[in-house]
């Protein structure tokens, strides 16, 4: 139990200040305040003490040294069961103080700002505020601290139940909450300085997140999940209508958001467990549904719909067809929110601009570390592509080679896509061989009734042994776009040029795992 | 350019101490210090004044009050190039102090120690050390912070060109440091204490990690990458020997890894784009890599093994017949070292004992967003198993379903395995339609030519429809092990039935993306 007999308030959020203010010192408590702090309490008629006239040495330096005093100090950090703690305190008159209420200046918000200049971020690093966290933070079993205007509750609370103190399981509580704050500030300082500077691997890297969300449950019922969102940025995965975001349908939404993001105006994916199972632009979205849709109807069932463009009406009665999760799109026309409304399960998400929208960074955690990375947005243009086979592609060809190497990427590897002009045929995904790849494509295709013959093939690398062109050749595609680079190139051309086939080398490799 | 005339020196961490203050007082630096730096300063002849002299304040509380104190923050804080800050700095005399070297209370190191106290954590937590080094970062226009050893000789060599002073470039980037290494500091006594309170999903998540190594590139060669360790723990990816381990090379020997680890013991298991082709135990690990290699001896070129169990010289020739990135293993024996010795390209990697190894969550980065959830560890026994085909599973049925069952949640889904009573058969992974994932995985068994007639047949997750169960039939398989709980079990149980085959139910889902 910590009796609450003196405060120290400085706070730059003032929400509930006034209230929490009154009933401290309808308790009895002495307050200690600081400058906009201060004004604000005695505006509303609350007694406190102004810092200077506590320490006895003047605010100075615009504000910059306030609080940073060993009599602050060592009325936070002073250990009162200790008697050496307690003589020294008394000999040098520090007052313990059991209560410090602190939040900090907004560096995140001021940072957020467009433009803000150098001068404004730095003057917004408090200094004296987690100092102050800190040593009541330390001294948690004698010092309550409170950062967040959410719980002056829990404080009033625990006095209120134990005679004016407050009790230990709070204090600790508090305790920790405040740890994690200082963390997340410099944090936010730390990463701020870091992108200013253009250093994306930085020797230290620290990460903070806000929980936004408990989750039922994660990957599969029996693992606890929760999603936070990142420092300077706020998810956008906040449907307008739908039950509740799993786990798998985030992951989903965010492969449908990045796939069709990185593709076209008017591209509709759909994705099946991180995978697209179709992917097409066209004129319209409704069109470019119609033939994603195609490739693989059964899989769709359950999917969730990535839409870089607009939802109509009668897009929706389309999508509504097939039982789907949720559909993300840049935008959702009235009639077909009124369509979904009558669908309350599914989920929809708005961003309004996919492009805009993008992250930069990628991170995998594995055994006792984590790798980070670039995130795979680098393309190619027309002018990239190296012909090595005899046949040359026309101009058609190249456009439909280009799209096919768009959407290979986003397939897990061992990925092989075959496609027309401006729609996959046949996904080949996540196989250990890749001839395995090659005829998985082809037999989803035919599966569905589309025809292969004159399609073109896309694969994330290159090719190790000329099977899988010769796989590629007896489905009849028409043409190959491959990044090229094996040991075997001199041979997996020739097997192209046998077999009469297209073949052009991008240089780049999309593996995705 | 920031000349330096007086540096406060109060580290924890004394290497390169002396030679770096013998620098500074060669310089006619005025050297300030505190405590156990002072003591080492004065006794290798180097003047330096006490910090209580300069504050004319004593070290209070135990050392917990020492350098908090207006005339030090003041001399960091202070920006001289202001005449208010230079007239209110010379009235309440306080000099400008230029430069700052603290390191901080080895918190980490603390609590690291197997069954610290937590009064000793807690005298661990610097107040003094993070305050100082926040002020001058603050202020990094005009005072130069260092708190790490290997940076004396940065300000040295910048001292040595620049007469004196530390040029700005310098000074921006150890302030960067520095607030990286307090954010770091922070999130570590946070993580710590949420960990002592059992939280794991924390309202703000607080992550750091350090920089182990920059890798040549990410996922693929136009991504950058870098790989970091997390702050409790030390990465165990150190090879014994091999070319530098890749990007995917560590997400493959993660996989190889955590498969194996969750196994029994001589489980050999073969990774391929993170999918297993091939997952066997057996009574010694030579036997258990014959299985596993059997499964798919094509893809199984270019793959990372994870055996949990010992290379002996046998083993190590055997997996050599096949070219192989790398090898994880708790144990090589001499022979096996130096059997590899002459494939000086293949890494390998012991960790001694797989199961202590483990770590406990998973996180996933989405768009503007990351999801934290437990790692999927949960398992069943045969207890947990409801029968529901009218045949009945013989007592090495369950042993085969049991293994088919501990395999399938390590490939991706959709996933589908066939096995025997200890070995995968064939591998059915990465599909977005269940029925794929079937046919696929008998397919690849026979096209190596392995029966799965009598096997085992495992799923991730349930049976939409019977037309899985259909295929599983046709293909002679015996008996079915998933989790239960589609809308259609009972369509799903009446196939099992009509085809005579077992099936049994988990009431546990492993999807794995």
């Amino acid at each position: 139990m910590i009796k609450i007999t003196r405060a120290l308030i400085s706070v730059s959020d003032k929400t509930g200040l006034i209230g929490f203010a009154k009933y401290l010192e309808s308790k009895g408590v002495e307050i200690i305040s600081t400058g906009g702090t201060l004004k604000t309490l005695t505006e509303n008629g609350i007694k406190a003490i102004a810092i200077d006239d506590y320490t006895g040495f003047p605010e100075i330096l615009d504000g910059r040294v306030k609080t940073l005093h060993p009599k602050v100090h060592g009325g936070l950090l002073g250990v009162i069961s200790k008697p050496e703690h307690k003589q020294k305190m008394e000999e040098l008159k520090i007052p313990k103080i059991d209560l410090v209420v602190v939040n900090l200046y907004p560096f995140v918000q001021t940072v957020s700002k467009p433009g803000v200049h150098l001068d404004e971020a730095i003057e917004n690093i408090d200094i004296g505020g987690p100092s102050m966290i800190r040593s009541a933070s330390k001294n948690y079993r004698h010092t309550v601290v409170v950062t967040d205007p959410n719980d002056y509750k829990t404080v009033e609370e625990s006095m209120k139940v134990n005679d004016g103190s407050v009790d230990a399981d709070t204090s600790f509580l508090l305790m920790r909450k405040a740890f994690s704050h200082t963390a997340m500030y410099d944090t936010a300082i730390s990463s701020w300085f870091n992108k200013l500077a253009g250093e994306k691997f930085p020797d230290i890297l620290n990460l903070s997140f806000t929980k936004k969300q408990k989750l039922r449950y994660g990957e599969n019922p029996h693992q606890g999940a929760a999603f936070y969102e990142p420092l300077f940025t706020k998810s956008e995965f906040s449907p307008l209508q739908g039950k509740e975001l799993s786990f798998n349908n985030m992951l989903d939404f965010d492969a449908a958001f990045h796939i069709s993001a990185l593709l076209p105006d008017n591209t509709v994916c759909i994705i099946k467990h991180l995978n697209p199972c179709g992917i097409a632009y066209a004129d319209d979205t409704l069109e470019a549904f119609r033939l994603a849709k195609r490739t693989d109807p059964i899989s769709a069932f359950g999917g969730i719909i990535g839409i870089k463009g607009t939802v109509t009406g009668e897009l929706a009665v389309l999508i509504g067809e097939t039982f789907v999760e949720g559909v993300i799109a840049q935008k959702f026309e009235p009639a077909a929110l009124e369509y979904f409304s009558k669908k309350p399960n599914v989920r929809l998400i708005e961003i309004q601009n996919f492009q805009e929208a993008l992250d930069e960074m990628d991170l995998r955690p594995i055994h006792h570390g984590i790798l980070l990375q670039d995130r795979d947005y680098a393309t190619i243009t027309e002018k990239d592509l190296k012909i090595v086979s005899k046949k040359q592609p026309t101009e058609e060809d190249i456009r439909g080679l280009m799209f096919a190497w768009s959407t290979v990427k986003f397939i897990k590897s061992n990925a092989i896509v075959y496609t027309e002009e401006n729609a996959t045929l046949g996904i080949g995904a996540g196989q250990m061989s890749r001839v395995d790849s090659v005829q998985l494509g082809a037999t989803k295709a035919l599966n569905v009734g589309l025809s292969v013959v004159g399609s073109y093939v896309a694969s994330d690398a290159f090719f190790p042994f000329r099977d899988g062109i010769d796989a590629i050749a007896k489905v009849g595609a028409k043409a190959i776009i491959q990044p090229g680079g094996s040991i075997r190139d001199e041979e997996v051309i020739k097997a192209a040029d046998e077999h009469g086939l297209i073949m052009v080398f991008t240089g780049m490799r999309h593996f995705r795992h």
